[in-house]
């Protein structure tokens, strides 16, 4: 029953080193990966800022969306220009280059196609045009000029900036404070707190911090009509009126763009161990997570899953990747990750904490992280199998929400529907029942589509959970809508977005389904 | 400079037991309170329910609103009833008694006086009719009967229940599995959840637990119209289209009445401490939250004030409540609680923060309770304020976000505009900057009325604080929304209400100025 068990049956000191940092038993072959080297290689593989996923394209170019079936991806959905927006003229650009100056008006072809192409180049756009303001007074399109620190409350932590730090950056000079941004993702070395915000972006903090519609106080936005909507205030408790900064939250800038936010930073907490665990069936992991979150209760502050399958494809496709035990014939993976102010406190918790889950069989093995290399190579491990399913070949990726109990279920169901035609796997936040349901194959196969969708959709709306978890929907699921909410909420989504963009300029095509815009 | 800076001198084991149990020093005469007395009481003093004061009121009465000026109160406003709202027939009542049944249709003057007032008995309605639904089904008035808990998953902690469920009832249900409501109130043995989330209910785990803007995951509302909207959401993350349910939080039942509800739980940490601490200035209580959030960390769970003048009025006006200090000549109370897992932890952790900000002068002097009695008690003088302030005479009452560096001057410039005339109170939420700023008077009086306001809200609106933190704009102050929000958000805003509500028959008078609805 794996090394802890025996372990726990021999003196405290011993277990202690076990655990927490013996010679003898912390390294294990397991090469180190600085964490800023990981951190240059997702930027590397994500050029593409996160927070342009939604979009900011208020002029259109003149030809229709062109759109790219690439060796990764499911299907591109095809949309044709709405015929009612306008054309672009030498007129509009002396317009701009009068507001923003010359430099901020950009024509190159080299420069409008990262902005037209999102992260996994999968859909583009043929916007000829991209503006760049630096004050939320002008035209708004790319917002990567509006990088100040607005103001700091040391006392209060409510931070104050414009939408385009940088989420990495922010989290820094929060850093210097003795505070943190309450999120942190994969992107945060290029990804832009607008985005995040815009996106009502998930990540790694989530299950300690919850959700980005706690944690924002204050946005500003600029309207369909021009206008600019104040609502940064810096306050924990605001009710006077109605919250309109939620509508900005989440709708990927089709009400408006964020220039402004306002948001509440924790206390940094000095103290984070990192645990990386193998369990022998999702059974174990669901009970384990239910312990976790009693035992560690106020330090847990993450627990991520993933199976032997997303294991294998990241040993095999990510070069300088080891699974961290000796032995690889588990069937599933647990990181947990502790972050408390007192460090004693919490290797106490965390070891009492795997003891107690050791003797009652939820896990089967597992080593806790001794240093920054260590802990970087577990993250490595989970951050990395995106990347390695990209070089695997051609991939259908599905974010989805679903009960705990559930989320396992639809991985193996996929499984039998594909056989050998295909690797599913299944791996994510647990903590927050978000599954991120990944289908690898060889390349795009029509046939292999048909048995997946709209299968993934029906399946995940049977049983109550949202077919988009964190990533919001976007282009690829504006029409999927109905598998998450009623035909009475759709239209009251439709009739929102009428009121604030009656011409439909902002980010068209995306969230909602072009049918009730009409 | 009081006990605990001696005391740090000496052995370890002496300090602990100052802090946490020697029997010399855990009573000091301080009267034992039973909890559940407490709660009686304060129940008797709030006998409508907080989820009341949303209104829930579709059809209205057939004469005018009526306003009681009573000894407590700043000004009620008066309103004169929408002329195009229909009258009650009889053809009406029979309608209502043929969905609802005889006995849910409620024409007694005694039971219906009770709807038709305010707890703090300052507004009162003329409705003639009081209807219970017992289905969402049904048309909604009073959800009193919708009281049924739907689900619980005690792996996520999410608990799906109807709005009419009281929210100590939930709290003890969940307690039996681990898990406790992220909110609670005073007048948790009385308010329902569905009124704590259409007044988005703040109280004192709001440090802790944060915003229900987080916690509520769904809601299902009956809209103007009388369709049912279903955004009974039971997932932790879903970024499928707007998030609607926002529109119902916090508005006080103008634009949806909601009916259901799906919350997240946090687990229930067995140990809990409480001090209790005397500090002298303003300055050193600002100070003290800063410190307590880096020291105190993951298990700070509340962080309240009262100054001097509340701490008076609660001894001279509260019998059996007594200064738990010796000596009364101290500024400012504070009170700490931590919550977390593992009490050795909590106490050592605890312990070292007291310890640290004697040293360093912050705290004068303090005490941590011993048991749940000491711990009842001193809520009960954090709890008892306004309770004594309604016994000493008329009070003005105002519910204030600001800076926390600014939370203390208004109070102060208050005092000194209105001099021998009035007792001004400071007290309320530091850790959240919510101050509950009250100006008690031996009786109502024009004079001291035209000193307080608009001072008041033009003082908080010039230091971007909001006039209403958690307590909602409600009637009293719906024409007064300009001091915190601009005139585009308010605009849109009630471009909202037009569109959900067009004849403006949810919660009529409240929230938003007539002027912008016409």
């Amino acid at each position: 029953m794996g090394r802890w068990r025996r372990a726990s049956q021999i003196v405290n000191r011993l277990r202690y080193d076990r655990l927490f940092g013996s010679p003898r038993d912390s390294i294990r072959g397991y090469p180190a990966i600085p964490l800023t080297d990981i951190g240059a290689q997702l930027r590397r593989e994500r050029e593409i800022v996160y927070g342009s996923l939604s979009g900011f394209r208020l002029v259109g170019g003149g030809g229709t969306w062109r759109t790219t079936i690439r060796s990764f991806g499911s299907l591109a959905s095809k949309v044709a220009r709405d015929p009612s927006f306008a054309k672009i003229t030498a007129e509009d650009i002396n317009y701009f280059r009068k507001i923003l100056g010359v430099k901020n008006v950009i024509q190159d072809e080299d420069r409008l196609i990262a902005s037209n192409t999102d992260w996994m180049r999968k859909y583009k756009g043929s916007s000829q045009l991209l503006l760049q303001p630096s004050s939320t007074e002008e035209v708004i399109i790319n917002v990567g000029l509006l990088n100040n620190i607005t103001s700091l409350d040391k006392v209060s932590g409510i931070l104050v900036c414009e939408a385009g730090c940088i989420l990495e950056n922010l989290d820094s000079f929060l850093s210097d404070h003795g505070l943190m941004m309450p999120l942190d993702l994969g992107a945060k070395g290029s990804c832009q707190i607008g985005g995040n915000i815009s996106t009502n972006a998930g990540g790694l903090r989530f299950v300690r911090y919850g959700s980005l519609r706690g944690s924002v106080l204050g946005i500003e936005a600029v309207l369909a009509n021009g206008s600019i909507l104040d609502l940064l205030g810096t306050l924990r408790k605001d009710n006077t009126g109605y919250d309109l900064k939620q509508l900005f939250i989440g709708i990927e800038g089709s009400l408006g763009i964020v220039t402004k936010v306002s948001i509440m930073t924790p206390a940094r907490l000095p103290s984070t161990n990192l645990a990386f665990l193998a369990c022998k069936d999702y059974k174990s992991c669901q009970k384990l997570l239910y312990e976790a979150k009693c035992r560690l209760g106020e330090i847990l502050s993450a627990f991520e899953f993933l199976d032997s399958e997303s294991m294998n494809m990241v040993i095999t496709y990510l070069e300088g990747v080891r699974n961290p035990f000796p032995s690889s014939d588990y069937n599933f993976y647990v990181l947990i990750e502790t972050t408390g102010s007192t460090e004693s406190h919490d290797k106490e918790k965390l070891e009492s904490f795997l003891m107690k889950s050791m003797e009652g069989g939820l896990i089967s093995d597992g080593v806790v992280a001794q240093d920054m290399n260590q802990t970087s190579s577990f993250w490595r491990i989970r951050e990395g199998i995106s990347e390695a399913l990209v070089r695997a070949g051609a991939v259908y990726k599905y974010d989805l929400s679903l009960p705990v109990e559930k989320i396992y279920e639809i991985v193996e169901e996929m499984r039998s529907r594909l056989g050998q035609s295909a690797t599913v796997l299944g791996y994510g936040h647990l903590g927050d029942g978000n599954l991120h349901l990944n289908v690898s194959v060889p390349e795009y196969d029509d046939k292999v589509s048909a048995k997946i969708e709209p299968f993934v959709y029906e399946w995940t709306s049977k049983h109550r959970g949202s077919i988009s978890a964190e990533h919001g929907l976007g282009q690829m699921k504006a029409n999927e809508i109905h598998y998450s909410k009623p035909v009475e909420a759709v239209q009251l989504m439709a009739s929102i977005k009428k009121l604030l963009d009656p011409n439909g300029i902002m980010n068209p095509y995306k969230v909602l389904p072009q049918s009730v815009l009409c």
